[in-house]
């Protein structure tokens, strides 16, 4: 038999690392293009990612109280256009619906871009009583924004999401819940995608249309530049007022409430990759990777690996799926070992399992981790501790990894030169004072291409602006997606 | 205390079966109305049913060897126009999409009736070789179809749905395959939603629009008519003709796969409704409930019912729940107990739990059946096996009934004009000889509205048409929605 090329070929990070990154989106078989611009197909394997991250989101969002409902995917033009700062903020993006069932429309449909219009708008009708607060409901959907420049997951024309959209009785409440899900947030890309994030408030230039305030987690990719991974507002009374919402307040009173919305989706795939990827493709972790462990049998020199191997590598696959794991066999007999070796490393499984016939006369198998490609032999005789044990390990140390990372790439500068200078060669987030003038934040963008991601949570902590030397407080900047 | 108005009213059935349907689908709130003519808004309650349902039928999807994935929304007009037939049957039903970020588009794009074009256009790509086949992939998603006459669940414009979309190598695999779905959708129904449904195949006149052949489950609804509850369809070579599917077979040979699509939708949650409701109500099965028992605490004659009733209810509820059922502890003080049972009551929870002072003192509580109200003291010692079992058996009862109603509604008729009258008086399924002719199907379907729902599975059974006294075989008519 001749060697098999063992690898489908992916261009190194240092080389270009957005090549880098589409390389890995369309060979490790997570997305395809389809044919309309900017609306990606999800396969299977990146679409299992997905679910895995669903079921955990959901549980979080439902344990805090939530509940999932659903809402139309056609917004009226004129839904759109009361709250006067979202339909600027959107309108541009928006796929219009002017035909159905044969015939013009008399008022153009916007397919979602997001649905505070069409929910708002409903609440008005729900909500009478101060008894009906608060609401708290979460929906799963597919929301359209026509962007210009679109990468899979990472900026998508469609794309799925979460997004959630409450009312309450008070200011209070509402500041509370959008921190709330802002920390479910923080604790899900951290624990589920071993992703460390920042999270603050973002500045009024880069809130959402609408907002009252924005508070968002901000990850480090491996090219320095960071990623919006989640967004959660606090909507004041803006959109209560836009849309009409009213109740009788517990003194008989009418009143508006206060409302939030909060937001995660398909982008998270992407800074998933971006965070954990190598050259030789993905690394997922444990906790959502569709295979966790991946099977490779070695057949004997001579001999039916049917007899020889493949008896013992289904026994060990039955072990390990009674303990919970997520293990799957690769007893393709068209492909050498070394092919499914490269194959399942690109596709990111957290640990190989070889066994062959050598391991089975000794009772043992051979686990290699994705990351470092260490190599344990470790007994069949409770391997289904040893196993979930070892995957606990690996999704930590990814998270830790990623920790060191950004740590290493975060500098704190003391003059604009030094802020040019390190986004010119290192990027990664910049520590800066700001003194709070949309003038400055948006001089700095033009220069450098950085944006302020985030002003740290809690008091304001005193810095001179990096640009100007006035009286200003810390705030974050980085190159973003 | 004045007695509160226990009910909002609900139309009984009797007088009107179209508007009791409308009263419970709005006063449960299962759904509500939106903007958009057609596109109804599901809300938590009716929500939380599709949830329970999706995560069965998908468990069984992926049982049977399928994975999920997504494709985009939009589909360009020229993709639609490749399948002649398919074109013509949902073209006239499109949402299109003309303008996109500010700009009038090029081509106009579909939203999705369902995604046959756009996935065969798709796999068109991955597919090459028999190694890559079969393809068994399904999708949970939106799909939009511009109907003029809508109903909540029913017939909606938008409704969710899953679609699988499958490839094979032989004609015989691609059959398998179809029924193979039929028989997922059957047992779902049935074991789940307890509908029993016949399920057979569709004439030619009733297939989808590029099919080779429809098989259906139809399950019949408490006014006589009878409701198409899935669909499964081999495809032939027809998509994969229009859409340029080939791979090289076994014998190097490039070939054309065979197809097949099968889906279900929220129209079935209309059809549990219908199946299963009361002039009371909706009545659920265990198994979709999202309350499958409501506590329902009765305040003391005199004294605090936070002191005599709560605590207990609260031990009952964690007991409960810890054995796996779900169960919600109605501890709203704003409504007196007899509200609160026809609230329960109109939103079809399978078992009210009572619980009172008297009760507490007998360690009891009394559970009251949704269905026949039969009352039936438990000790609460031993709740946790009682009320599983209790459950298991409304589930099954409620299948037994509606298999009784379906059978008591299922009239053999000999002439035409027999066939005519109960049309007319009775409806519900009508088992007659069809002598194959489209021509008598349509003057059927003219002259009493009847369509033939299935053609039984297995070989034809002889039978003289009911019209033209011609060698024909046996078929089963009814009204439809």
């Amino acid at each position: 038999m001749e060697p098999e090329r063992t690898m489908k070929e992916i261009t190194p990070r240092s080389v270009d690392f957005s090549q880098w990154y589409l390389d890995v989106v369309l060979k490790a078989e997570l997305a395809d293009y389809g044919p309309v611009k900017g609306c990606m197909i999800i396969r299977p394997y990146g679409y299992a990612i997905w679910e895995a991250m669903q079921a955990d989101m959901d549980r979080r969002i439902k344990e805090t109280g939530h509940v999932n409902a659903y809402f139309p995917l056609l917004i009226p033009k004129s839904y759109l256009e009361k709250e006067k700062e979202h339909v600027e903020g959107f309108s541009p993006e928006c796929a219009w619906v002017t035909i159905g069932g044969g015939a013009e429309l008399e008022e153009p449909l916007a397919i979602r871009p997001t649905s505070e219009a069409m929910i708002c708008s409903t609440y008005a009708k729900w909500v009478q009583s101060w008894r009906d607060l608060p609401i708290l409901i979460n929906q799963w959907a597919n929301v359209l924004r026509w962007e210009k420049v679109t990468r899979p997951f990472l900026r998508t024309t469609e794309f799925l999401w979460q997004e959630g959209h409450t009312l309450h009785e008070t200011e209070e409440q509402a500041e509370e819940e959008t921190l709330k899900m802002l920390g479910v947030y923080k604790s899900f890309v951290e624990e589920i995608l071993a992703m460390p994030v920042l999270h603050g408030r973002k500045t009024d230039s880069e809130k959402f249309a609408g907002a009252l305030k924005t508070y968002a987690i901000e990850a480090l990719m491996g090219d320095g530049k960071a990623l919006q991974a989640g967004t959660s507002h606090n909507l004041g009374q803006h959109f209560a007022e836009a849309y009409g919402i009213e109740y009788l307040d517990r003194n008989q009173q009418r009143v508006r409430p206060w409302s939030t919305s909060w937001g995660t989706s398909t982008r998270m795939i992407g800074g998933m990759i971006m965070t954990h990827g190598d050259d030789n493709g993905l690394i997922l972790p444990p906790k959502i990777a569709p295979h966790q462990v991946v099977i490779v049998p070695i057949p004997p020199r001579k001999g039916d690996w049917n007899e020889a191997v493949l008896p013992k590598a289904r026994e060990v696959q039955k072990q390990l799926r009674a303990a919970g794991v997520r293990v799957h066999l690769d007893d393709r007999d068209q492909h050498q070992t070394g092919y499914k070796y490269a194959d399942w490393e690109m596709r990111g499984v957290p640990f190989r399992l070889e066994l062959g016939p050598k391991d089975i006369e000794k009772d043992q198998c051979v686990l290699v981790r994705r990351d470092n490609r260490s190599k344990t032999p470790v007994p069949l005789a409770g391997l289904e501790r040893a196993v979930p044990e070892m995957l606990a390990t690996f999704q930590s140390d990814l998270l830790e990894r990623a920790r060191k990372f950004q740590a290493d790439n975060t500098t704190r500068v003391s003059s604009y030169d030094e802020f040019k200078q390190v986004m010119a060669e290192k990027r990664g987030f910049i520590v800066a004072g700001w003194n709070g003038d949309p003038a400055v934040e948006k001089r700095i963008k033009e220069e450098t291409k950085a944006t302020i991601r985030v002003m740290p949570m809690g008091d304001p902590i005193e810095a001179k602006c990096v640009v100007t030397g006035e009286k200003g407080r810390e705030v974050w900047f980085a190159q973003a997606y």
